[in-house]
């Protein structure tokens, strides 16, 4: 089902066929410098998200800037970077079928794998997959510290803890506390409230654990929105931040604190206009399978007049206000209002420099969902 | 970027690796029997649109019930049903990129091949590609009908026609006349006057084609939820409809009118509970990159006490109301908001019938944005 490839390196810009996941490299590589170079002044561990992008050249780009690893979200994912050469990958989820511990077991055999428990029979069974396979899995308690999803409470970390460190196959590793939400409130103020929130909860599920006799070696979570409050807070020692690398209309919403890093945004879809049949109307070709829409609609980058207005499964209905009036064949860089499942859109990511084409990426893990 | 089946022909239901795309076959080919059926006693020409399903094996389904060719919305999408062998496609969108028309003139050395226009230069630029590649291409002029979308008003249908029929390489066949929107009007009422006032247009657009001289052999449009008001008409000689052959929870909101024919769900997301936090709260492997959200949530199917409550990238969260409490590892039947985007996350459909898995369809077409 892989499908052609919209554009060959080397081509000029124009030349690339739309719609298109369009990477501007210069400042995709001014966001992974960034990160990197602010995770290694505070002494923390990055472990970007790889869900993101799932894309194993872009791991790789992570990896070579001192990246200690990546998390993925989903088992197949995760089997896709560690095929690639990603020797360390942390799933970040809860993972219960046994065909998909297996999976991740036999893998084990020639990569370093975590994953996430919260409850008993979830150690049970990745005991019995690892033990079966012969390997070792690296177990993350995961704590629910505000996001209201998965987790266990702060105060029960070290029991499951302690249950996964003794029993075979397994290797407590340390705490996962993630607090999703706190990535998108808008202002800093809201943020840092929401990460101290976490960050109480962090602290008592780390004692919890130290309390049951054991050693919490890793403490990981975080995201792009929310990255400098967890790293102010002293109780986290990995980051797991994924969207920088590309950054989206939602997280542009959010005002950066007064020291914050500003991440550019890198990735956009190319698409052209293919009808105007009014003079306050233009659609494209980008519409419900081209962005996700969870956050919100696709932005117009750098073109006064255009708003993108409605989709329907093939077409992006605009808006025309005011200004140069749009032409036919015209083509937009559209912003998504959420980069990580638009990039599950996608088999192919373009990457441009200097308006020409200079790698075209397999996204091998889109739609790696088991 | 293909990923692995998730699931084996023969496999019981319960060995499906969950998320999957799971299509209850007895119910789906109801689906198609009654459908086929009703435009045979209306005597209308039947051209289901393949953008709902992106599988040649539901396309064939189609054809061997009397459908006269398929629709797709995408120049990709088109060929990979041309080369999976369905030998009569209508694009049902304006192709304006000499790349994508190129490929198109083509693929019509072998299949024939309509597309839309609703400006001169579109007429153009297809002609010179069917010229070049020594073809002809069925020219459909796109009349606004109240979409708001693409599309020539009504009164200038007769000239564009005329300047098709008047170019080489091009055949004019037709009106594309489709109102989208109406399908999702929740009263036969609305729907009834949405396309009363389509068909008015409609019927507007053939007189302009017949002073103009030419004939007008088809009028093509309608979808599943509103095709009984384009059938009772009299103008639209062919139907599109594409959903019907799954449905999904937002064509479910709609009320049918009393003599509607009742599609039945025949398309679920097989999930499965791996995190149960809070007595209140349980947490499924889907997502948003399982589902498209445009049109809502997934409702959970014939399972009460569970409400599908929020989604994030890769978990689903439920609310846990009463009942029957949910435990680690239960499967849920979800219904999608909106089939058609749902489908292109998937590379695999996987077909039961009495418990038993029949069959694995590659969605051939999953992301053929192209």
């Amino acid at each position: 089902m892989t499908q052609r490839v919209p554009a060959r390196v080397g081509d000029p810009v124009e030349a690339i066929e739309t719609p298109a996941l369009v990477l501007v490299l210069d400042a995709f590589e001014r966001n992974l410098d960034a990160m990197a170079a602010a995770a290694k002044a505070a002494g923390l561990r990055l472990r970007p998200h790889a869900k993101a992008h799932k894309t194993p050249a872009i791991a790789h780009a992570q990896l070579a800037r001192g990246a200690v690893g990546v998390c993925c979200q989903k088992t197949d994912e995760a089997l896709a970077f560690i095929e690639a050469g990603i020797a360390d990958v942390l799933v970040t989820n809860e993972v219960i079928e046994p065909a998909k511990l297996q999976r991740l077991a036999r893998a084990a055999r020639g990569a370093r794998i975590g994953i996430l428990v919260d409850s008993l029979p979830g150690v049970e069974i990745a005991s019995q997959a690892a033990s079966d396979a012969g390997v070792t899995l690296d177990i993350y308690v995961e704590v629910e510290v505000g996001a209201g999803r998965c987790g266990v409470a702060p105060g029960v970390a070290g029991a499951l803890a302690s249950h996964a460190a003794a029993m075979p196959g397994l290797r407590f590793a340390g705490l996962h506390c993630y607090h999703g939400g706190a990535q998108h409130k808008r202002t800093p103020a809201e943020r840092s409230a929401a990460i101290a929130g976490a960050a109480e909860g962090a602290r008592a599920a780390v004692a919890s654990v130290e309390r049951a006799g054991l050693a919490c070696a890793i403490v990981t979570g975080a995201g792009t929105g929310s990255w400098p409050n967890e790293r102010d807070s002293q109780v986290w020692n990995e980051l797991q931040v994924g969207s920088y690398v590309f950054m989206d209309a939602d997280y542009a919403r959010n005002v950066p604190g007064p020291a914050d890093l500003r991440f550019e945004q890198s990735l956009f879809v190319l698409a052209s206009i293919m009808s105007l049949p009014a003079a306050d109307r233009a659609v494209c070709d980008a519409g419900l399978k081209a962005f996700a829409f969870d956050s919100g609609l696709p932005l117009v980058h750098r073109r006064a007049g255009l708003t993108y207005a409605k989709a329907s499964d093939e077409h992006g209905t605009l808006a025309v206000q005011r200004g140069e009036p749009p032409w036919l064949g015209e083509r937009l860089w559209l912003v998504p209002g959420h980069c990580d499942p638009t990039v599950n859109l996608y088999d192919w990511i373009v990457g441009v420099r200097a308006d020409r084409v200079e790698t075209v990426w397999p996204v091998t893990a889109r739609g790696a969902l088991g």
